[in-house]
């Protein structure tokens, strides 16, 4: 018998035997993290403007929270997430079955993509869109369609045309947006997804929807069955690194996150943090405030430095370096070498531009005082 | 055109189209959360010693470095948990790269069996261990096979054989076993490991090792590609609600978790939790004492009830209800309604008896005082 024993033979001579899929994905990183790009340059940065991450801080209640929460984190978080549920779901006007609290938008759009995507399903998002949604569907042998950008917006039209063309399960849209920081308005979207095909959900990433212009939010009822919401209290609530994001959707889909979930995958603290910074809303009003000035304090350095600060709804700044990728990206090396944590867009034309987190003054400061040198060398 | 397109049209109807393998599972949860339990009694527990959770507390250090960390949530976790994976291979003599990060044993319980198992494939486990381990291969399409129990431990030679005889991608064995707290000696498993199949990976769960008698851990080489080895802070450190677990194993099998992991999905404050809790020995000292202690006083507490306790190398006791599993539910039922939370083994005849976490004297005392009367209320 030299066929089926033998393959099985070599097959188990070969150690652990991953699945084809697992077998074919590369071992990638969506990003970067600053703490490895600081080993490897053997210096911490100056000024951590990269992640969008709030260098403002979570609001102070929060942080006593967390705090008070430390001695208690002996405790399995509640594995229903039901008190933040309910706050969220009062904050929002809509129901506790509309909210799946998971672990960071990244967290929720890992178990999204594993519901809906298997090997050969056909998933659209724009070229140079979040790269961690296409890491997660390649992560589940999905195929992924990209459309372009419409100047420095995504294009909800070309958007859900694609995915009519190509039968999508699933659409990626954020708004605003990253990397560029531009956005539209929530009824334009509503509008738009006339067109949305009736097999295809619409995944709305309103990560920075919190600072983006009244009106930004998709003004739809969180029982429509053909989008859900990400949100986080990882960006203006200033809590990236407690791994606290939601989802907003039909009942029916919320609860089939409960079929994939890790149930008990919440920080205990997390928990509590994210509660208290829900309930305050004058930490929120001074974030934004904040965010605000660092908008205008990154694009009036922009225009000293002869670059063009692109419009944001968002808490960074997307810059024109006036070239191409090539010189953005000199640009970005410069500044990373001289300490100042940034990143760039993935894909043309929009890696002509650098992207700067807002921050507080001395991290602008840092940011302003590096950038004229950066460019110097950037320019050979 | 009856055919395709109107199947296509009836599908597209029904709006988000889930996988088959999503549409087949159920939305369930291994384990009903103690938080949940109190809701639907109206009433918090007056002791809680059912999920195995350390009442004794983290250590002081690592309470103080997620205080310190509260602050500084607003960045994201190291992504490589550099600074961790190196303590830990300094701790266990092993290198960083035999060891992986994740969020706690039940994330890279779920990483560990995407890597591995599709529809179809087969999996060995004990009848009645882990369930969260079975939710993760049924979650995959994964086919488990079980084994039963010799007498109240785990069968290492029958978990082999049987993954010898259905051909198993992995086997799962606890060693010390939860729900029972027996334990084999870490020699005896490696020795019977020349039955392991050479295409299964074993799958040790150590997640109790640190309150066993010295020998049970496995003493194997890190490199050894037969097995990977899962640890935790959340049992004896005491973290549980930090979600901080960690695989040690190949460097090939470890860097597999790269590809499909969250990578940016560790709080960071339990990362620098579980940095200070490592190391602090004389905490770890501490609570091993104190595990002893309550052993001994949970096992007195059935012997003085006519309960039979088992031996117990974890920190949790099992205890022998002298009867069936109907009777030891009715046991348990009686001291949920007490406001004392334990839980039960799932399986025959493992569930003839209840688990009851170690703790404190006031936890103690509590389920000291509510037994003799659950007892009297199961015996009708």
């Amino acid at each position: 018998m030299p066929g089926g024993p033998a393959c099985a033979y070599v097959a188990r001579m070969t150690g652990p035997r991953y699945t084809p899929l697992a077998q074919s994905l590369p071992a990638t990183v969506p990003f970067v993290g600053p703490e490895t790009q600081e080993r490897q340059r053997g210096a911490p940065f100056a000024a951590r403007l990269g992640a969008n991450e709030s260098i403002f801080g979570p609001s102070p209640h929060a942080i006593a929270a967390m705090q008070a929460t430390a001695s208690e984190i002996w405790m399995y978080g509640d594995a229903e997430n039901h008190d933040l549920r309910a706050s969220l779901a009062a904050h929002h006007g809509v129901r506790p079955d509309n909210i799946m609290v998971g672990e960071g938008i990244d967290g929720l759009l890992g178990y999204l993509v594993r519901l809906m995507v298997g090997p050969g399903d056909t998933v659209v998002t724009s070229e140079g869109a979040y790269p961690t949604f296409n890491y997660h569907v390649a992560g589940f042998g999905g195929v992924l369609h990209k459309v372009p950008y419409k100047g420095d917006h995504e294009d909800p039209a070309a958007l859900f045309a694609k995915a009519a063309e190509v039968d999508a399960k699933l659409v990626y849209l954020a708004n605003p947006d990253n990397p560029m920081g531009s956005w539209h308005r929530g009824a334009d979207i509503v509008a738009a997804m006339q067109a949305l095909p009736a097999g295809t959900l619409l995944v709305l990433d309103e990560a920075y929807v919190e600072c983006a212009p009244e009106g930004t939010a998709a003004p739809v009822d969180a029982d429509d069955p053909r989008l859900v919401r990400m949100r986080t209290f990882s960006k203006v609530y200033g809590m990236a690194g407690a791994r606290v994001g939601y989802a907003i959707g039909a009942p029916d889909l919320i609860a089939g996150f409960n079929k994939v979930r890790n149930h008990f995958g919440m920080n205990r603290a997390a928990q509590a943090g994210a509660l208290a910074a829900l309930a305050d809303g004058d930490w929120l009003a001074h974030v934004q405030s904040e965010i605000a000035t660092a908008r205008g304090r990154i694009s009036a350095i922009a225009r000293e430095n002869g670059l063009t600060p692109l419009p944001s709804a968002t808490n960074f700044v997307t810059i024109d370096c006036g070239s191409d990728g090539t010189f953005a990206k000199a640009v970005l090396d410069s500044l990373v070498s001289l300490g100042i944590f940034v990143r760039m867009p993935f894909a043309e034309p929009q890696n002509r531009c650098i992207r700067v987190s807002c921050g507080p003054s001395a991290e602008l400061d840092a940011f302003a005082a590096a950038l004229p040198r950066a460019l110097e060398i950037a320019r050979g």
